[in-house]
């Protein structure tokens, strides 16, 4: 039931070539509009159909004009990019084939707002299908937008018997779209729910059943509004938003450990003042928490907002904290897990199939899992794995090319035979 | 006019061999009125009629206790300690010589809470009055009462016309004396305040008529409290105290200077916890700020009042504060400069008579100098030089004991010259 | 095979009267000795021939001296005392008893340097055993040292076949019995090593064959040194060990996570300076780090010695860090942890038993188990659960009583039937 | 002797068009060469000529050549650019007029890197000569230079006797051009240098004869290198950039005051990092430290070393400090201090004439007032009071033009004066 290699391979390449981050991926949404209309759907929901309405992270009116006007240079379809406008991007294509469970699929489809390397030795340069957006596809997002295309098209010519759900989701890398996509009532009937990843650290022939231990997170974006004075003629007369920035750092990193899992923090990127000789009156810090619970994550983002309230007080400033984006954590069902598993196991070309695997990461993926599990349905995170000269989003990733139709046939076989099964 | 040499050198080693912490100069006081009475003077306020009834920095009654009972072992009147119960040591007296205007003396008579030296090249441990009580005259004030005795006994000889005041003032050390006899009452009609100190860097020989750049303080005592956890099992049960203390060090240090004149702060003494796997549930700092002017002062604890507040929340803990003893800034009055500069001048043991000199601390006469301008007075802080070995506060702390007569014949000679304007 | 009740609970109810702190366990050790003597061994190893010869966290000689006189007074052996001098406390008893294994058992003897509770709800106050000493058993090793005498009685008289070898540890408290103990050479042929504990919040009646999850500890001392200056006169003379101590806190609490496992920080007692108005010249940080593993506690330890140089350096003054105690993390060997739970089920009193359980905290016995297994031999940490009205390390802690019969019952099972595997 | 006022608010008009920041003022130094050669000099020493080789605080080339085109687009010399070419701005000015002494003027003439106000209310906006570079004149260099070029026609035609050199000192905001300026040689000979300030809160009619209250100052630029990792997946890989800036900022703030004289300490301007989930391996403060005097600035910044490199050491990551500029403090010389003011006292327009005044800040004229007093000469920094509706350095700063004819008169008339004198 296997899709051709090169088509699959041509079109990861078209994706590579047009990046988009979160929420901007006007081109690519188009591009699977166009890909799903050729295979043919019963259903297509596209952009505010795809999701609820209150999203987290969508960049300013002008960043969405740039990419809208970038897509529509570059030859997206018009009609599509205006049900695109104000950055609903995303998709949700439903197949309706016989009696049976719904099972679903879940892939992401965002770039990294990063360069991609120009050394002859990363395959994409040299071959010819660099990035010309200035972002990258630094992450695989490509070939799970590809691997997802090649998926609904072996799932239509298989025995496959059930609904089917394909997922595009947009802006994961910003934590963004996985919630409203969760919330869109298009999950709340999946009965089984494959969310996938590339790569991972995990060889090509390497293929995880379920991913584990997602931590929970919160990206925050919080300001110190302080008073400027001059530095040396009036520095009383200044309210040090930097001091209190700083205060915050050394607190933030600071919070207790919680005794019943991992935590993180990250001031990931500060700044604030104008200039050398002013009292610095404003500051900020972007940053995360992470929770191996969703609980762990709550505590330490509660303890977070003590720490920014006190750095305030503690500098005649005040503070405002801004909720970026966030992810609840999940478990991958033991059932689905078996599925991938005995999939992987009778491929030829697969050389270890792997029960559970781990990231230690974070990913909104866990939002549409969370939202098949709480409706009675079973989810699983599996892994494709790949090698990948550079790590995730470094300017040096890159696929290979072969794990594309080894993910599409394993996922196909696990779809068709979860199929077979009453939930 | 001079006092007998000896029995200005007898008379300090005696002190000197039993000095007592703030509050608790029962010995001290009762001294001080046994040869008070022996001179013979028309008024002796002692204790609650030398003090007005608010106090500050007074010691706990266990405290007390202790130098009360060391007071009475050593021989120290009992009806005059049973005057001092609670802590209410000092003095004043009071003579009346003829008309003219009120002219005060103020000294102080606290020791400090530390070890003395048993050097042998240390003098008092050499000749036998090194402090039997475990705190240490290490500031002079042994001095200070001693030359406060030959004054009021040289000017009762001496033809001075018109009232003389001579304050013993207790708790000069902790800042707790200066207030409440400033409020007494007795300061109100004075027309002329001299206050003294011996040392302070300026050797035998030398007579600074005026001291200027009093710093105003503020010492307080911080309290932090949160909840302990077990530091390996429930880390995020404790709401830690100490890690509330040392973000309040920190931001306390980095209060912004003021533009209008020179600011302290010191975190002098602080502690907290109770083991190493518990987290800390208990902190405090014990600290002081300064300012050249009292505004500064006001400004600096304003700015420090938020940091233990700020402290406090980025911890989930809480903070108190209690102002332990302060003191304003002051400046001393070109008149009575001039008039000890002018008996420094006549002396002929005096090698160097200087107008004016700087300490940059702080010192509570302040509150007695600011009450008599307040009613229209004038006051200075003159300084009677002399070689001390060890730095002022130090283990080795020692006077040269030719300037207790110096200091007994200016200031006698400047009175009585005062003695003879009209205010 | 069990040993009475009642007297269990008598040698308990002494034990508990006289509590000792760690290496000052003399009155303890006699009363051992005297105990193992009654019963009767083949080897008896007393003090320095029960330890090795570094020790780790010995207090000084007057603390020794007033617990010697103490255990003195209280009419512990003289003779004993004397093997006993120096802190060499502690006992390792051995019984031949025909051919098999080396089967080993460790139990902890030292008590808490805290006061007990004196209300009437504490039955150790109500029924007149609370502590005499100051001190107190917070922690249970009072019913360790007599479940330990016990489960030899027992031995004695079942049909064990091997070598039986029982280890009285000393100061684990502090961490300090021990590396001394396992470093001994008694541990070295041991085949099975049962390490136990009482109470960890499992009541009375259920018994956990093995504990997983020790974190390994370094118990630190770490004091700055800087240079005093008057705060007001001359701040720039200072050089501030508080303010290091405080840089240090912030960053000790700031070391990033470990994404392989958990870590602790604690700066669990701090202090420094003498006085508001002097520039602090020494300050420290009594604390400890842990980890999941020991690799973790390694890693955290080592950034905080940076971070304690670093905090010295930037306040321009000196650090220095000393390691008063440490412990590695340890595993429980399955087949022993099999073994507890096979004679747990057995015993019609036990209620549940349980295979694994998890405390979350640290241990010294885990030299003894690593010592144990590092030599070929097996080892388990099992608890006897107990009903304990407060928590462990508070006031009101105590133990219920019927737990020790089962605690010697179930132990000696386990030793007997161990016994009869070959290693 | 005066010049047309006309001319002068013709000339200032064109300059505060035209702002160029420091070492990128082409068009301003073309402009005063082609108005200094329309006066008539005797030597014109310009760009290298004028300065000595090292300089501070240069922009990087590209930044260079944005103004250099800018210049030439709004009709600058070729010529004179090109001696310019690399930011070789600024020249010095010298006529031989008869003997007497040297006498030297110093003004600045570089603007500030700030958008100007378009306020109606703001007369530069409202008269149509608001700025058309992007930069400011927001402290009135335009008003110096005019002020310069006007005191040397005014000169040319009176009756002074001895050698005038005019200094258009480039780069004063970035305290860049002082230094190079103060060791070009042309400063050697000066017998009495005059510099000028316009504003400084003083108003039109006061003219202040000497500013005294100079504080020394550095700035700096620090940069924190660690190593990135994964904030979810390896922290502990990460060596975190940002947390050793936030230590550093801290204790940036907490060094100890000195008990001299004033200090101050700022980050102005701070940042680090790329992304939430990156632990930061990049971080830098943009800072300065002052001093009452350079010995006090000294002390501080030696201690700002030290909080760098231990903030660095604490988080396992390297700092790196540039000094980017530096000004002495300075003190004006008495005789030219009453020259001014003789000066003003007789001027009908002058309605206060001020001998001393404060402004608390930092300068680099102090570079070429203490190579003059070094050499032997005297030097004074004057200032022309002017009404300014917004405050120095803000978006709607602007001078009365008034002031601009007062400041040539007074300034000739005491140049005049002093060639009369015999250093």
């Amino acid at each position: 039931m296997s899709v051709e290699r090169d088509r699959l391979v041509e079109l990861r390449r078209e994706f590579h070539r047009h990046p988009e981050p979160g929420w901007r991926e006007f081109w690519t949404t188009a591009k699977i509009v166009s890909e799903v209309e050729r295979i043919g759907v019963d259903e297509l929901h596209v952009g505010r159909d795809a999701l609820a309405d209150e999203r987290l992270a969508v960049p300013d009116k002008d960043e969405l004009e740039v990419w809208m006007d970038r897509a529509r240079e570059a030859g997206a379809d018009p009609d599509v990019l205006d049900e695109l406008s104000g950055g609903w991007t995303g998709a949700v294509a439903v197949v309706h084939q016989g009696d049976g469970p719904t099972v679903g699929v879940r892939v992401d489809i965002d770039g990294l707002p990063r360069e991609e390397s120009t050394d002859e030795r990363h395959e994409p340069a040299r071959e010819g299908f660099r990035s010309e957006t200035g972002a990258m596809h630094a992450c695989g997002h490509d070939a799970h937008a590809t691997i997802g295309l090649g998926v609904l098209e072996s799932v239509k010519e298989s025995d496959f018997s059930g609904t089917f759900k394909l997922f595009f989701q947009p802006a994961e890398e910003i934590i963004g779209g996985g919630k409203p996509m969760a919330d869109s009532g298009h999950l709340d009937d999946v009965d089984y729910l494959f969310a996938i990843h590339i790569g991972l650290d995990y060889p090509t022939g390497e293929i995880i059943g379920g991913i584990d231990d997602f931590l929970a997170v919160t990206q925050f974006y919080t300001t110190f509004e302080g008073h400027p004075g001059h530095a040396g003629a009036r520095p009383e007369e200044g309210r040090n938003a930097v001091q209190a920035m700083a205060t915050a750092i050394g607190n933030l990193y600071g919070i207790e450990r919680h005794s019943e899992g991992e935590s993180r923090v990250n001031a990931g990127r500060v700044g604030g003042g104008t200039a050398t000789n002013i009292i610095p009156e404003e500051a900020f810090i972007h940053g995360e928490v992470r929770g191996e619970t969703t609980d762990i994550r709550d505590y330490t983002f509660r303890r977070a907002k003590q720490v920014f309230e006190g750095a305030a007080i503690s500098h005649d400033c005040s503070a405002d904290v801004t909720i970026e984006g966030e992810a609840p954590s999940a478990e991958s069902d033991e059932e689905l897990v078996e599925s991938i598993h005995d999939a992987a196991r009778a491929h030829p070309d697969v050389e270890r199939a792997t029960r559970r695997g781990s990231i230690g990461g974070s990913e909104d993926a866990t939002f549409l899992m969370q939202r098949v599990q709480q409706h009675g349905g079973l989810a699983t995170y599996a892994c494709i794995g790949t090698d990948h000269p550079g790590g995730h989003h470094t300017s040096t990733f890159d696929v290979d090319e072969d794990s594309l139709t080894l993910g599409v046939d394993v996922l196909t076989e696990a779809i068709v035979e979860a199929s077979k099964t009453r939930p």
